[in-house]
């Protein structure tokens, strides 16, 4: 049995984590009482987050911030946002001592007791902790580890694969043995820096639907194939991205996605997923996945699985959005095997679901899709 | 530790349901064969779905269908659907006999090799997978026993709980410990048939967001207050109303609900979990959960708790919500405590999310608000 529980686990990244964070703030807020003691005006420098400072690199494969700063000095009109950043970061350090944390809806709602300076609404504290994160980010911290955490939950786990989690108690270890959950699966937690792993699995399966992901689960695919099955839902949330991102890390394991044959799994699910957005690119570092590879559903898969008449006509939406991947974005425009595949979707003018494959049986894809794809790994869209 | 392997756990349940299922698709299909050996026209009766044939029973406290019935003849305009109903109710059957399953979404495309017959559209397969599943609703049979499962799985779950599964290939017990997962959790599976239970608890919380659910977890209120879990985001899906009906069935638990102070907390998340709707009167007699208690947060408690400067004013859907709810809707009407609250609400013209409570405080919903009302379970709207 893997149910080994060992006292006090290996807590060294959390904490270096929470000291960088202490050791931030405390800096930027030195700087600012002393700019007081001496009767001068405080100012806190931050990453500009406006697209202007977005850089796609592609050697790195991601998009990111760029050099651009914008000085926050205190002034009668920015007296307010310029406390309600002070606000913000002291509630940071107070959950990092006393290790708890916030959902981005608590954080605005824990204003509400600071009298003047409270949120009027969310969008404004929302801003003001992109702030934060944007330089949080520049150091290496993400906004997991400044305790702010998503609202959404990550996606459902199974396989081979034990996730090492800590007791908030007693800080033993706890092991989940991800291939112990009958037809159930582990709900991946909105925060997973403090997570630790243990796998023998040759590769993550990063699977769209929920329905595939239950036949796959059930079917134990896991096992036959020696693997990890995540279950995206559609676009990753935060979590699901920052959990494959670790894991892959972690145990140099390559990611292989399985999605929808249409613009928006290439474009928006598989491309947030291996290099995020230009509209965050502040928390890219983070969570985009440089390991995940495009598994399929390919368009030529459409041809060798004798999918045509299980396809739906491309949409209106799907033809912009796969003619806006070929004209506007630079990942794309770095890979012409994609450029290619797009194309010749947009020739065929239909679209095909994973679930499609179910017209050759329900378990077509256990015992003849995936079988035959991950013959040849190189043959996966980049 | 709790971890003991049995084997071949007590599979009766499913057993028999999964006899009930074939004798009863072996049932119609042999009137149906009879009709045609003896050249007269086969039919088959189905229950009328429309709302026209929807009951309220204040007693039962639900909506279900009524006796009205239509009858399918096969005729020169219903061949096509005659033989729909025909091969889903053959599909239902094999996959009862292999132990598998279709999603909504599979069943459609396994039709693509159905020839003549097949579906053109999802929306044709579930009207005619409704019929059949409003017919075995008849006999006690749900959909998920029918085999056709969900494309969404259910919400997450931990705490004092242990979850009896069957490996699929070997069907040996599997026993999951909802107390164990650390930060993360359960998740649901789609059909949860199945799944057997064992708990100390002595409640189930059902909890609308997920940020509300981390906190609770996170700090193991499960085990403070010795109950179980369950996070709904949003309205519950039909995976986590039946997992908490069968869960409260079995353990004769009491169901608390924690969801936000506003109308769509009250006449959607709440009253779908506790009667069902009235669009699918024919499945509320598995999914609608009795057992349920509106724990808050209640119009009183804006009041009790000084939530009032972290309340938003109620919008106009909300208006019309709560208004629809007084003057439409058959168990708002049967429980004047409700209709008094909604009142009160309208009146206050504002409504609290749960996590507001976060303004006295991140966890004061934990040391002060949940043990206050738990105190008094009679309190609570019924």
């Amino acid at each position: 049995m893997f149910f080994k529980f060992r006292k006090k686990p290996d807590d060294s990244i959390r904490r270096k984590a929470d000291e960088k964070t202490i050791a931030l703030i405390t800096e930027i807020t030195a700087g600012v009482h002393a700019s007081v003691k001496h009767a001068q005006l405080p100012s806190i420098t931050l990453p500009l987050r406006s697209l202007a400072n977005v850089v796609y690199d592609p050697g790195k494969g991601y998009f990111e911030l760029g050099d651009s700063k914008k000085v926050r000095t205190l002034t009668v009109n920015t007296i307010r946002s310029f406390a309600q950043t002070l606000r913000l970061m002291a509630t940071s350090k107070e959950m990092v001592e006393s290790n708890d944390f916030a959902t981005k809806r608590e954080a605005y709602y824990v204003s509400k007791n600071w009298g003047d300076c409270r949120f009027d609404n969310q969008a404004e504290s929302d801003a003001i902790m992109d702030d934060i994160e944007a330089m949080a980010a520049i150091h290496g911290l993400s906004r997991e580890q400044l305790r702010f955490y998503p609202e959404s939950h990550g996606g459902s786990v199974a396989g081979n694969l034990i996730v090492v989690d800590m007791d908030p108690e007693t800080q033993d270890a706890i092991e989940i043995n991800c291939a112990n959950l009958g037809s159930g699966a582990y709900s991946i937690p909105r925060s997973v820096e403090h997570l630790g792993f243990r796998t023998g699995a040759r590769f993550v399966l990063a699977v769209e639907t929920g329905g595939m992901f239950q036949r796959l689960n059930s079917h134990q695919f896991w096992k036959k194939a020696n693997c990890i099955l995540v279950e995206m839902a559609g676009v990753p949330t935060r979590a699901t991205r920052r959990f494959i991102r670790r894991l892959s890390d972690q145990n140099n394991l390559p990611v292989y996605c399985f999605v929808d044959c249409d613009p928006y799994g290439f474009a928006n699910i598989y491309r947030t997923l291996k290099v995020g957005s230009g509209n965050a690119a502040h928390i890219n570092r983070f969570l985009c996945v440089p390991n995940a590879h495009f598994l399929g559903v390919t368009p030529q898969d459409i041809l060798d699985f004798g999918l045509d008449d299980a396809t739906h006509p491309l949409t209106k939406t799907d033809v912009k959005r796969a003619q806006d991947a070929l004209d506007n974005d630079p990942f794309f425009a770095a890979h012409p095997k994609w450029r290619e595949a797009i194309r010749q979707l947009l020739e065929m003018g239909v679209r095909a679901e994973q679930q499609a494959l179910a017209k050759w049986g329900l378990n077509y894809v256990i015992d003849e899709y995936l079988p035959r794809k991950l013959k040849d790994p190189n043959s996966f869209l980049p």
